[in-house]
């Protein structure tokens, strides 16, 4: 018995998981989601205080909220405040990804237990893979090239940069990795890849066919963008401020794309077994 | 010094490749490609008789020919008869794509050397890459789930099935490879696939998320169909008539995508280059 | 019910199988090996005459005689011709493997139903597996280096390539493969190797740290062994005559290894199951 | 201008390299080294005193010593005291691996800028590759099987396990990774192998023809060993004390190997390289 509120496409498919492993579920803020109005698992209720009264975990959406007022819900017509779903949680637990620190503060003091699935590194790492094939999907449609024969630089090598660069090396392209550490880079050249040291990236960028940033940081400035080849894609999937000088590139004639949330988008059904996944694990230690 | 009559993307591509290699390229039926206009390399010319007059070798449309009686020509606004290329082309040689045997015998009695570049097993191959990139690109699209731990079956073991199935592991799916002879599946076995033998197909099909048809003879009847799963993506990528009852599969409600000429759709650039390596082979060779 | 005459350890382990798979297996010239003295489903019978009395099916020795006088039976006391076996098999299959012709036909006018397994591409194949991970031990052994980083060549896109170049690959080797048709430059090229045409293999030799060659035909001669690298290993894994001018090597102070049979040194267990795997398929067939 | 005191084969192949970068190398302690007899920019000397006279940094043994007293020398017929190299090394860096505590403070005390090699987390990586790639030559070695096709467990999924489990599956293994950590367990999806959680291990212990364990904890005793299938081979690369019960294994018939200090015996040459690619970043930091 779980309480599902709010949420995009993911939570749905979410839902139909719960329904498959026997769970009973409360909705509120899902009314909209008809592959769900056949399944006897799932109840949709009336209120909030319905939805939430009688279970002890309650699933919110993945992320949260944009605005820190109401939650994510694209499956419903109404407005749904956190403050109403908050003030009837005490001693619940709610689950729920990307929520910021005010609204943990608030939760605390509604004595709420509150569990950012975006902070589950596993999570995080399974949300990897979807990335990975999002970004090998975009950047197969906006190039007229192979993957296969393709240089391809990789900028950062953490859960992105990882499951990334295995990937293109499986299609065949030729996979460049930079990263700073000098840790990094030795890993980078376990696994078969070409490590660049950001001490030496400049020098190395005129030979790219494709250049995914995967690092919140301003890198790839004006001065790195000029020796950027002109038929080179640059695909940014890192959150804001993204590595790259948009205006400089845009000057230069550079392309550029900014691929954000591409696991919800490209792979929405993955990404519910990953979140299901993550959840079991969670509602056997609380 | 060679002469390029009509084409497509691909063509298009491939006379500034070898402009870059410093050729002298006569063409005809391109005069709508504008970024040929300028350059110097590239001289267009008014009639077939000037584009073909000076060279020994001349390039034609790959696929050569819809009809047997046009050349194909997405360039040109203009007709270009096959029948008048011929007449002007004694004691020279014609590489295009896909001739067909008419063709080819009034092409011998004109004396003309005429070879089919999609003949060429070298350029056959460098095919399926692009073709089997282009099936990922598809089925990446046309699922909401990751091609990394899906279940996919390829059906043949062929080029592209040898092409494509090395490529969905490298991405992370389960890949399970069908053929009817011995010796192919021993080679499924020795690259790390799982092979299934034609004679067990059918109870097998339930598993499948995805499953890519490259034989040309029908294999997935109707009594095959009813055991696919009905969330199964099924890709026809083999010529006439494809390997699946499309009208049983209507009926039971399973979806199937029929994707032909993948690598000039896909990654026109590419396919240009593997024309030129093949191309550059030839003119050694003659 | 079937008869096993002779044979080396693989032909022991495949009874065991055998017996596994609840067949009576009639045996005669394995009797040292005492691994199946207590199997009840193993009979020693004490002439080929009971041996082979019973059955349709007898399996021999792989590879089936040095001398084509005697067969191959290292676990027994006694000497078996090859004349004893045939006079006694009208009628029924002998399925052994590398059968010399002028035994062939001897087998023909007896009215046996000869099968050399060791023609069988099936078989060919799965061996090819053993072969190259067998290749992989020595280079392993006899070298300093480790296998991932080293740029290793192979010559020869056969079989043994094939399998050997994807396992070098998947421990991080730099893969080289050389081969002379253009169809199979384009294949290792796919599979994401560098290819060398044979006719550009000279200038390229220094360059590698280990050289395993698959044909058997001289290609390494000494014009061609002045470029190899001092400290490079050559393996040679093709039958005689083999690729490499061995005296040349060693005036040169180039270290060579030839590495012969090696599926039944370093993996008999495993052969056994491939010839056990091809024997099920040919029983099903004859 | 570097000194090298003591060391092994890989200090031996360290100084080679060294000297071919165009360092000045004092030596002390490697004089029945041979091969550096004729390398004119290696110095033999005949006192410690006259070895670290004149240079800034000191290179000794990986590892440093085996009782804390000499340091390990096998080229010297002498005992050099680790006392003897400290007193004159006041300001100077000392680069050696596995030092002990009580070292490093007396260290301290002389004024010594002592540096573990084997503490550089890029080193024991880079490590991680030879000790992978010596458990793949003892499995083959120990094995009458093919790593193809072969069921593997990796224990742990530290630095060795993720190299292991990386190569293995190159090989073409069925590999399985056993962990903890759920993080883990995403990764070891993530990479495409198939997870064990460790409280699963033991119901999952008989289908595997080779174990690994990377872990220095116990973990398979007895009551887990008797799960596991007598033609196993257990393979432990953990230092002491290693993952398994040696005891209970001899009595159950299962066959362990403890394979320790691999990098060293199995691959020197690329071992020395390792080391020399650390200190040449050492050395630009300090």
């Amino acid at each position: 018995m779980v309480s599902v509120i709010g949420g995009d496409l993911r939570i749905v498919k979410l839902v139909e998981l719960l329904a498959k492993d026997d769970f009973k579920i409360y909705t509120y803020g899902l009314e909209k989601a008809d592959k769900l109005k056949d399944n006897e698992k799932v109840k949709f209720c009336d209120t909030i205080e319905e939805a939430i009264g009688l279970t002890k975990v309650v699933i919110g959406p993945v992320p949260f909220s944009s605005n820190n007022i109401d939650i994510n819900a694209p499956y419903s017509e109404r407005k749904i405040k956190i403050q109403e779903i908050l003030c009837n949680m005490a001693g619940k637990a709610l689950l729920a990804g990307s929520i910021k620190p005010e609204i943990e503060n608030e939760a605390k003091q509604e004595n709420v237990n509150i569990i950012d699935l975006l902070k589950k590194e596993e999570l995080v790492v399974l949300n990897a893979i979807a990335t990975a094939e999002g970004t090998i999907q975009v950047a197969m449609e906006e190039t007229s090239k192979t993957i296969h024969g393709s240089n391809i630089l990789i900028m950062g090598y953490g859960r992105i940069g990882k499951v990334l660069s295995k990937m293109l090396l499986g299609i065949g392209a030729n996979v460049y990795c930079e990263a700073r550490k000098k840790e990094d880079l030795a890993w980078i050249k376990a696994y078969g890849y070409t490590p660049i040291d950001l001490a030496n990236l400049k020098e190395t960028l005129n030979k790219f066919d494709i250049i995914v940033n995967t690092i919140p940081t301003l890198i790839l400035d004006k001065s790195h963008l000029q020796n950027v080849n002109k038929e080179c894609l640059i695909i940014d999937v890192a959150s804001m401020p993204g590595g790259i000088d948009q205006e400089a590139a845009k000057e230069l004639g550079i392309r550029t794309l900014w691929a954000l949330s591409l696991p919800g988008k490209v792979a929405p059904t993955t990404s519910a077994e990953y979140i299901k996944e993550t959840i079991d694990h969670i509602l056997k230690e609380i």
